[in-house]
Order: C-alpha cells, then structure tokens, then sequence
C-alpha cells in the first residue's frame, strides 16, 4: 500500500499519473480538509472533491479542478438573489455538495460520505479526508484573519501573508484509516502540493505527523515550487510571507526529518547540493505535468524511489 | 386589498393576467404549501415558487412552473450519483431551494424566507406561505398512501385516488398575515386550481377556512375544469375517485357557503342552472387561458364581480 498525502489541483494531476502506473497496488490518498468551508448551507471539501474528480476521470483538464463540461446556471440566479457568488460551484458539481451535506446531516462521516461518492464515480483508489472533524485554515494577512478560501478565492491571494492557524487541528482526531493506513503502507508521498496549508494542515494534527515521523516505509516528496514559484497556488508567496526561503530549499527544511527522498524540477538542480545537506537523497526530473504522459514519468520515478 | 387562494401552475397562468389588470390594489396571494417537500436535504415549495417565478416574469411559459432558460446539470449529475431524480430540480431554479433551505435552517419563517426571496426577485405583490408549520399533503391510493408528489410527479397521477390527507393541517398555526389579509381584503378569490388539494389544502386549516366563510368581503371562484377535465394536474381523477361529480358543478358543491359567484367556462354554460341552484352567482366566461390577452381578460372579469 502506498500513501499519499495531497492537497488539491496539484495533487491530483500528479494523481493522474502516479494512480496509472501503480500495477494493483493500493492507493490511499490522505487529504486535506482545512480548505473545507460552509456556503449557502452546503458543506464544500474543495481537496477531497478536486482529487475524486481526477481520480474519477471527470475533472477540466484546464482548471484543474472542477468538473468537465459543467455550467454556472445556479451561481447566476444566486447572483439575482443577490448573494456574492466569488466561490465557483458548477451546476453539476453542486450535486457532489448537495449530496456530501445531506448524508452529513443524516449522520455520516465525512470519511464514509467520501467514500461513498467515490464509490458512485467509480474510483478505484481510497480518498481519506485527513479527519473527520472540523478543522478550518485561517490566514492572518495584511486585512485581518480571513477564512482559507476567503484568502485563496475571494482575495485571489494578493494580500501579505503573517500567519496561518489550523483552527481545531489541536482537538481533530485523525480519521483512524489514515493512521492504520499509514501503518500498513510500505512508502508514503508528498505530493506536490502547498507545503503549508494543504501539507502542512494534515501534518498539522499530530498524531498523523507522528506516524509519518514513525513509519519505516520510504517516504518521497516532490517539491511544488519550479524556480521560486508556486505552478499554481500561494505556496511560495505564503512561504515569503511566513519567513521561509521560497524555493524548494525552503519547502524541503519545511518536510526536513520528514521524507527520505526529495524530488526537484531540472530547473532547480543548483539547489540538490543544499537539499542533500538537509540529510535528504534528491532526485532532479521534470515536475512541470502537464501532459498525462509526463504525469505518468514523474508517477515512475516516485515509484522507483519507494522501491529503492 | 383583493387576497387570492393559490395553488401552482393554474393559479399561476391566472395571476399573470389578474396582476396586470388590477391599479395599484394590493394583491395578496395565499399560497398552498402543502405539497412542499424535502428532497436531498433542501426544502421545496413548488407552489410558492410557481407563484413567484409567474410574478417575477421568470417562469416557463411552455411548462407553466420552474424557470425559463433553465438547465439539469445538477440532475444529471445527481443521477450519475445514483440518486433517483424524478422530481425535476432546474439549475437556476436550485438556487431558491438552496437559499430557503438555507435560511430556513439559519431560523426565518418560510414567510420571511418568501418575502426575502420575492423581494431580490422584485416581486411587486405579497406572497404568503398558508402556514409556516409543516403540513403535507398525501393521497391514499391503490398502491397505498403517498407523498403527494410521489403520487403527483413519479407515478404522474395513474393511481386510484381513495382518499387525501393533509397531515399536520389539524395542529398548523396560519400565517398570521394570512388571517391579517383575509380580515382587510375588499375580494377574496379562489385561483383555478385543484380543489382538493391546492385550495383545499389551505381552506384544511380550519381558522382560514373560518376566516373566508366570515369575511364580508367579495368571493370569486374559477373553476379549474373545463368540460369535466382538468386543464391541467389531477384535480378530475381526484374528484372522481373520492366519490364528487367530475365537472365545475362537482367544484362549485365543493365551495359551496364559500363563494358568492362561480366562474364556469363557456364549453360548461349548461351547468350554470345547477350551480345557481347551489345558491351561486355563476359568470360564464373563457377560462382556457394560453394567452396574455386572455389571462388579462379573465382577470378583468374577476375584478368586475368583486366590485359588483
């Protein structure tokens, strides 16, 4: 079994790939929930539905995330009703929150509505939202402590960065098939995601870090940042922002004690010196994916990585 | 003030010609609600939402309910979930279930939720739910006693009707601007709508029903069948199956004590001696009304007995 902890977009087009040229070994991806947020009554897992969407075959290719072939019918009459519609939910995608919210309200976890949606979609791997309970990102920036997605979404993450709080990660017990999963897993990986609020959230509950610090299996990250720069995403504004170096120096001190074998892009093979001083092997490739086939290269080589 | 009894699309079609004749007279409309239901966790009003898209000069004139220019990416998707999808949700039109199931659950009345929701839609005129308490309206059939829209839209009104219940009707409070209305109202009319269910459905709460057989003001009934056919819906096979005439005499035996003057269709003229008989004023007029200039004049006519 292999697990692999993921926050949105990122993750799932390295998922693309990696769930391709695993031959019928099991995949878990752990998620990311502190993204998660409440709007219009609806409970929205933006990680756990972007990454059952690419797993299921379903997602736009060119977002990222999201469903293909979807409209915005419902965000426009939202709009004449005179709400503020900055959060995009497709007419179609809108079925995935109104379904999650009402099997919530009936009593079930997030873990078994998730699987149950996947289940529906046909997707092969298992999706565990990192935990069952509430925890929510909030970023304290240059306008106050605003909501992840307020953030992210709203403010299209142009606002300076001073902190992050996982509110409720403290209290959060681990979804307990992630930790047995985590047991049970003969390599865990990083996928190339925020290193501080998609990543960083799930290490962010401490008994998921401690398992991972625990686990005997290889544990390999792919770095997000290309040059400095985030592909998509915050990450490297953030880590500016919070005092980090914004490179993938900067993101492996972050997994540092973490992960054994540290996967840069071509364009940062200067930085392998001062990575493997860190105490991590790494692995220079093209981390730029975005054709299935490089998908599928990078998916090779973390798994001949976990198989050293 | 001139107070309509409501059901949906009938009613509807009716208040589309009846709005525009009347000068700047309050109308307020009593709508049924017990035909409401709860669908995916999201509270539906098909009858006050008829109403106000017919208001808002949003709905769709082809299928007389639900919004115009409207999609079903939210259904479809629904159905790839495996969820049975014969109550038809439009995207657009989602947006109102979402927001009143929203805000109903944040606390406000379904009065308040209407008057939030018809004011962002610029509706001109009130619209009151009969109740703000739960009743819902099941049909006793062969096949056993249904939810009214089971009965209604799944097995599209086949079933033998043996009997209808309006559960809840017995302990629900009305509305108080309802009883407000009806006390202040100059005309008091009953919209071409199912007898049984629609109008009897609000008149099942016994201090309406007190409130209109006290009120001094001006009664006006439209029949809704036309040569003992339902235009629309099952108002006939109701009729017929729970032992009444099939016909607008059935209706009218049906409102008796209730209404001062009975609007029959011009195809139904020879029964207007029986209906007088009933203790009546019967107009005969066309009540087949496909088209603006006829809503408008059938609406000109119920003016005109309400100021004789």
């Amino acid at each position: 079994m292999i697990v692999v902890l993921a926050g949105g977009v990122g993750a799932a087009k390295f998922l693309q790939g990696f769930s391709r040229v695993l031959e019928r070994e099991d995949l878990v991806v752990v998620a990311n929930t502190g993204d998660d947020l409440e709007l219009f009554g609806l409970h929205i897992s933006p990680d756990l539905d972007t990454i059952m969407y690419a797993l299921a075959g379903l997602v736009d290719q060119d977002r990222g995330w999201g469903l293909k072939d979807d409209a915005s019918n419902f965000l426009s009459m939202m709009n004449k009703y005179g709400l503020d519609t900055w959060f995009r939910i497709g007419d179609k995608d809108l079925a995935t929150h109104v379904l999650r919210t009402s099997l919530l309200r009936k009593g079930l976890t997030l873990s078994e509505v998730t699987e149950r949606l996947c289940s529906a979609l046909e997707v092969e791997h298992r999706i565990l939202p990192m935990t069952n309970d509430p925890v929510r990102t909030k970023v304290e920036t240059s306008e106050g402590t605003l909501d992840f997605q307020e953030y992210f979404v709203k403010r299209e993450f142009q606002l300076d960065v001073r902190g992050v709080i996982f509110e409720g990660s403290d209290s959060a017990r681990p979804n307990p098939d992630v930790l047995e999963a985590i047991d049970e897993s003969r390599g865990i990986v990083f996928a190339p995601s925020n290193p501080i609020v998609s990543i960083g959230c799930i290490l962010s509950i401490e008994r998921i870090r401690d398992a991972i610090r625990r686990s005997k299996a290889k544990k390999v990250a792919i770095s997000p940042l290309i040059g400095g720069k985030a592909i998509r995403g915050p990450a490297d504004k953030m880590m500016s922002g919070l005092g980090l170096e914004q490179s993938s120096l900067g993101v492996a001190s972050i997994y540092r004690d973490l992960v054994n074998t540290f996967i840069i892009d071509d364009e940062d093979r200067q930085l392998a010196g001062p990575i493997e001083r860190l105490g991590m092997r790494v692995v220079v490739a093209n981390t730029l994916i975005k054709t299935l086939d490089s998908k599928m290269k990078l998916g090779e080589i973390v798994l001949g990585e976990l198989a050293e």
